[in-house]
C-alpha cells in the first residue's frame, strides 16, 4: 500500500457536512491550507507540499451523537477517509509523523468524529528507526521457551503494597513454580514504600540464583518507567544484575521517550499500554490499535499489551484478538519488526482454547495474575495448569478431557469459573 | 487542597452501577487490588498502599450514550470522583503519576464514561521537576514586550511548502511589520523540502540582523519536534544563532521527552497542543485541560496553547477561557510556574475585545495567521491594526471608535468580518 515518496493515513470520519468537502478541509489543515487564501499559496506550493484525499467511502454510521462543536445539519454520515502527504514535508520522523497525522485534525469542527485507524509508512523510516531489537525470536532466546509454546507469564500482584524483599519472595516462589515470564504491575515503580534499586536487585538476585540452580532464567520485566536518564541507569542496573527484559508506560513516555530508551537498551523492552482507553476506547474520537502499535514497534517497543480474551475490561474478543494479530503482522516487506502481543487482564485456564483458536499463533505472552497466584495448589499448581491448558488446545483436546490426566487444570477448572 | 504526602485526581464518572462500588474498583484497580482476593492482600498492606475514595457527588449527567462495554442496566448517572493515592507507591515521578492517574481505570467495564478532570500534586514535584524556565517574566525579557502588553504573534503561513529562502524572506517582512511573536506551524519540521538546519538559520540570520539594526529581537519559536538528541542538537543552533524560543509537540514528545529537552533547554519552550482533540474532545473520555495543563508545567513547558476565542475549530469560548486561566493559576503556593497562554487559530482583530474581557490578563500571546499576513495594507498593517485592537480594548473602546484613528484597524474592520 505504501508509497516511497508517501505517508498514508486512513480514518473513520463522521460528518454532518458535504464529505468531499469535509475531507479536503482535514487535508487542507493538515498541509498548505488555512482559513484564508494567503499571498504565499501558489499552485505550484500547493502541488509540491499538499496533502490529498486518496479515498473516500461510505460505511455504516453508528447513530451516535457527534462530537461537541460539529457544525452542520445534514444527516450524520461515516466514512472511510484515506489522505496522503508528500514525505517531503516532514522527513522519517516519528513526532512529527504524529503532529501531520494525529495532529490538530481532531479540532476541525467539519468533523463529528474522526478516529485514525491506520497508517502507511514508507520505508525510509528503515533507515532511521531502530525497530523491535528482540522481537518474537531474541525473547524466545533469552527466555528460553521453545518456539511452538507461549511464554507463560505472571504480575506481581497485589500491584502496589509489597516491599522490595516480599517482591523477591514472591518471584523466589513463581521461579520454583515453573513460570516463563514475571511483570511488575505498571503501578509499582520507584515510590519510597518499595523503591526500584532494591526491587530491581533483591528481585534480579533470585532470579540469577535460580538460573545458576536449574538453567532456566526466568524473564522478569523490571519497570523502569522514569525520566529518561532514570531510565537508562535503571536499564543498565538490571542487565548487570543479568534480568533479560525492562518494561516502561507507553503513554507516559511519549514515542520519543520510547525511542531515547531504545537507542539505549540493550535488553527487550515490554511496552505496556496502560492509558490505552483513553485514546482507543471512544468509538468515534482518538486512535485505532492498528495505527498506534505501528508507531511503537517503529520506535522499539519489543512486547505490546493487547488486552485478552475474556477480560475483566471493557473490550470485546474481537478486538483484541485484531489487536494481536496487527502486533504480529510484518510491518515492511524488508523488515517484519514484529512485536510479541502480551496478553493480559483477568486470564485463567479458561481463556486459553479461545485464544489459540482465535489468534493461531503461540507467538505471545500469556499473563495471568491471579489466574495463577490464586490457584488452590499454590503457584507450580497454577503454572502447570496454564501448560497444560495451551497443551491441550494446540492438539485439539478440551480442558475437561485434558484435566482427566492433569490434577492441577482439574483444580483449575473447579477454582475458576 | 493538596496534602504532603497524597497525590489527588478528580474525575468525571458516568456509571450505571452503584457508583459507591464503581468508585471503588477504580480505587482497587489503580492501587493494590485485582479481580480476586490475592494471598499477599493483608489489611495492613491496603492500609498502606491504597487509593482512597475521597468524595462521590452526583452532578448532571449529559444523557450521551455510554462507552462501549459498560456494564450494568441501571441509569446512566455522572459523578465528580475523587481519589487520592499514597505518594508513597509512585514518588514525584511525571511519567508514573500518569500511569497511576491515568492508566487501565478508563478499560474498567465499570466505567460508562471517565474524564480526569483535575490533580493535586504534593510540593516534592518541585524538588524533582525544574517547571517553566522563563514563564511570563522571561519571555517578556526576551522579547522585550512591556508588562501591561500581549505578545502580537503569527504564524508562519502556509504552514508547509515554504523554502527556508521563502520563509527568511516573509520573516524579514514580518519582523519589519513589528511583530513580537513568530511560530512555525507544528506541521513544519525537518522534511526534505524545508530542512530544519537551513530554515532555522536562515531565519535566524534575518531576526538578528533585525535586532542589531533595531533594538527589537523577535522571538522566533523554531519547531525543533524530533527525537531527542536531534531536538538538542537543534535547540543549541538556536541558541548559538541568538534565537530566543523553541517549540515542540507535546502529544508527540510525551511527558518523558519535555523533561528530558527541559533539562538540556536554555531557551523558553514554546508547548503546542496538537493533538489536544483526541485527549479532550470527547465530553466523557480523557483528559480535561486543567490536569493536563498542570503535568507539563511542572515537565517545563513556558508556553501552552490554549486554542482562541471564537476560534475555527470546535471549542466554545467558555473552554479556552477557563484553558488560558488554568495555565495563569499558579501551581504551588511556593512555585507559581506559569505557562504564559498562546491564543491560535482563526484570530483576527474581531477577538481581540473579548479575550481581554474575559481572560483579564494580557499575559499571553496572541497569535494571528491569516488575520495579520492577509491585511489588504500588507503585514505592518496587520500587526498595527492587532495593536491598535488590543490598546483600545484595554482602554474600554470599542474597535469602531478606535478605527476612527488608526486607518490600519478600519481597513481590518472592513476584511475580516
Amino acid at each position: 500500500m505504501s508509497e516511497v515518496d508517501r505517508i498514508g493515513a486512513t480514518y473513520l470520519l463522521r460528518t454532518r457536512l458535504d464529505p468531499e468537502r469535509a475531507a479536503k478541509v482535514i487535508a487542507g489543515e493538515q498541509s498548505s491550507g488555512t482559513f484564508v487564501s494567503l499571498p504565499g499559496e501558489t499552485a505550484e506550493l500547493t502541488k509540491r507540499a499538499a496533502a490529498r484525499v486518496e479515498a473516500l467511502e461510505e460505511i455504516e454510521d453508528s447513530g451516535a451523537p457527534p462530537l461537541p462543536g460539529a457544525t452542520g445539519d445534514g444527516e450524520l454520515r461515516s466514512f472511510r477517509l484515506r489522505i496522503t502527504w508528500p514525505l517531503a514535508n516532514i522527513g522519517p520522523s516519528l513526532p512529527n509523523l504524529m503532529a501531520t497525522l494525529a495532529g490538530n485534525l481532531y479540532e476541525l469542527r467539519e468533523v463529528a468524529g474522526l478516529k485514525l485507524l491506520d497508517i502507511d509508512l514508507p520505508e525510509v523510516f528503515l533507515d532511521r528507526y531502530a525497530g523491535p531489537a528482540f522481537g518474537i525470536s531474541g525473547t524466545r532466546e533469552l527466555s528460553g521457551v521453545e518456539a511452538s509454546k507461549p511464554l507463560i507469564g505472571t504480575i506481581i500482584k497485589p500491584s502496589v503494597g509489597l516491599s522490595p524483599q516480599d517482591t523477591a519472595e514472591l518471584v523466589e516462589e513463581l521461579c520454583q513454580g515453573g513460570i516463563d515470564f514475571i511483570k511488575d504491575d505498571e503501578l509499582q515503580a520507584d515510590g519510597p514504600a518499595c523503591p526500584f534499586d532494591e526491587r530491581a536487585r533483591s528481585v534480579l538476585r533470585v532470579i540469577d540464583a535460580h538460573a545458576q540452580r536449574t538453567g532456566k532464567r526466568v524473564m522478569y520485566a523490571v519497570n523502569i518507567t522514569d525520566e529518561i536518564d532514570e531510565m537508562r541507569r535503571k536499564h543498565d542496573i538490571v542487565a548487570e544484575m543479568g534480568g533479560t527484559c525492562v518494561m516502561v508506560s507507553l503513554n507516559s513516555l511519549g514515542v520519543v521517550g520510547l525511542a531515547a530508551l531504545r537507542s539505549h537498551a540493550r535488553l527487550p523492552i515490554h511496552g505496556h499500554r496502560n492509558g490505552w482507553g483513553y485514546l482507543g476506547r471512544s468509538p468515534d474520537n482518538g486512535w485505532g490499535f492498528q495505527a498506534w502499535q505501528k508507531i511503537w514497534r517503529v520506535a522499539g517497543v519489543d512486547h505490546l499489551h493487547v488486552n485478552a480474551l475474556a477480560n475483566k475490561f471493557w473490550e470485546d474478543d474481537d478486538s483484541v484478538v485484531s489487536s494481536a494479530r496487527a502486533c504480529l503482522s510484518p510491518l515492511f516487506p524488508e523488515r517484519a519488526w514484529q512485536a510479541m502481543p502480551v496478553f493480559s487482564s483477568g486470564q485463567t485456564i479458561r481463556q486459553v482454547p479461545e485464544t489459540w483458536q482465535r489468534v493461531g499463533s503461540a507467538d505471545l505472552i500469556h499473563c495471568a495474575g491471579g489466574g495463577i497466584v490464586a490457584h488452590p495448589g499454590g503457584v507450580p499448581a497454577g503454572v502447570a495448569a496454564m501448560r497444560a491448558a495451551w497443551e491441550a488446545a494446540q492438539a485439539g483436546t478440551t480442558l475437561a478431557e485434558a484435566a482427566k490426566d492433569t490434577p492441577e487444570l482439574a483444580t483449575a477448572l473447579e477454582a475458576f469459573k
